[in-house]
């Protein structure tokens, strides 16, 4: 799937989530970059972003690489996901960017990145495994 | 902290998500029982309750759990959070029963097992550490 | 596979290393409990017994397990370990007890829970998937 | 610590194992290149070298890495890996390559990233982290 068939298909899949607003900004099979834009209901106690906005930002992120590679299989499912919390993010937008560290028929592993907009720190780091179902 | 103070804490902390409709069932230091009432905006394309609503649950869960045994420290942050999303979840209520592993000045680590409400299969089991933040 | 087939196999498979002296106490399917025996050279600085010694029991116990509800499939593999450490462990021999979370088809997922011998506290604790290859 | 001095440490510190023919290749405090020396005693059924051999090389590579960035602290520890198998290796010599996500003052976290030696497959990825003892 393009750039724009992911925008389509997560505006249709997530109405009202980060699905909105066209995340997905890059996506080649190989390399996937989406953003989430700063919303300040998700902040937590201590002003920071909240942990589950991270770990939805990093599935969708590895989602959008796996949909890039094989193609509109929305029933790809997460199997396992590991995040690393390293620093408190700014209130500020979220850029992520996932690696395919490898595609298989079954299964597809990749890590995903995350940092605030503008910004070189890594907020937090995760693997992400999703099962491919299989195609007739 | 009580399951009483946890539900009020909860409730503000999180006012319009989780918090709401006093969550934490039990919680003693070394387990805790926190309930996700289920919403039909939360299901995802194949009619299952989405990832980030089980890791937002088995976070809260070990939250709960970190608090009933420090008391109310609410800068204790999770560092990492690793889940297998082992079975479909039926469109219901989920119960998260977490587990302390190990409870130590500056880190805890525990395990959570989700279920739907009424049933003993696995849907997903987490292992999430908290960070501790130094007291005065 | 029976504790006397799992024994049986390991020492073959493993000749030399933790397959010897019948390290498999109970597996049925569901728990499986696999024991490890002291030696000094697998002490590192500090006087602990090393991280691989307990990633490889934490294997092993899975693999045991895995076998004994499967039968003999040697080419079952490990594609996910996460191993948190917890405690220091003394100096003494180490039990491990592996439970299985999901077996499905395709993937067994099961958490390992490692204690020094006679001992309430836990060591170390881990979560692994053995990926079942498809049979005929 | 430099390259120099960590090969002399692992090799008095792991005598008769890892630790000899100076594995670290490379080791900046952000980046560290360790290799292992293929051998046939640690196959597995089916010609592929054990996951515990790849552990302890994840976790030696972290640990130069670790070394590198805060000199000579002995009693560092893991305290968290996870490893993806995703390849079988060849029988030849691995080589693994860690990046530092986050050196705090209480913990280290990097990701380790495993190749046959020529190749540019990734056989394994894991993400460790360290704990730092506090100094006086």
């Amino acid at each position: 799937m393009t750039v724009e068939e992911l925008n389509s298909f997560f505006k249709e899949a997530f109405p009202g989530g980060d699905g909105e607003g066209c995340p997905v900004r890059f996506a080649d099979g190989r390399r996937a970059v989406v953003a989430h834009r700063f919303a300040a209901s998700q902040l937590r106690p201590g002003g920071t972003i909240s942990g589950p906005t991270m770990m939805g930002l990093a599935d969708m992120a590895m989602y959008a690489l796996v949909l890039s590679a094989i193609g509109k299989v929305p029933l790809a499912v997460t199997t396992n996901l590991s995040i690393n919390f390293l620093r408190k993010p700014e209130p500020a937008d979220l850029v992520a960017e996932a690696r395919m560290l490898k595609l298989g028929k079954a299964l597809a592993v990749g890590d995903v990145t995350i940092r605030s907009e503008g910004s070189e720190a890594i907020v937090a780091h995760a693997v992400v495994t999703y099962s491919i179902p299989r195609r007739p």
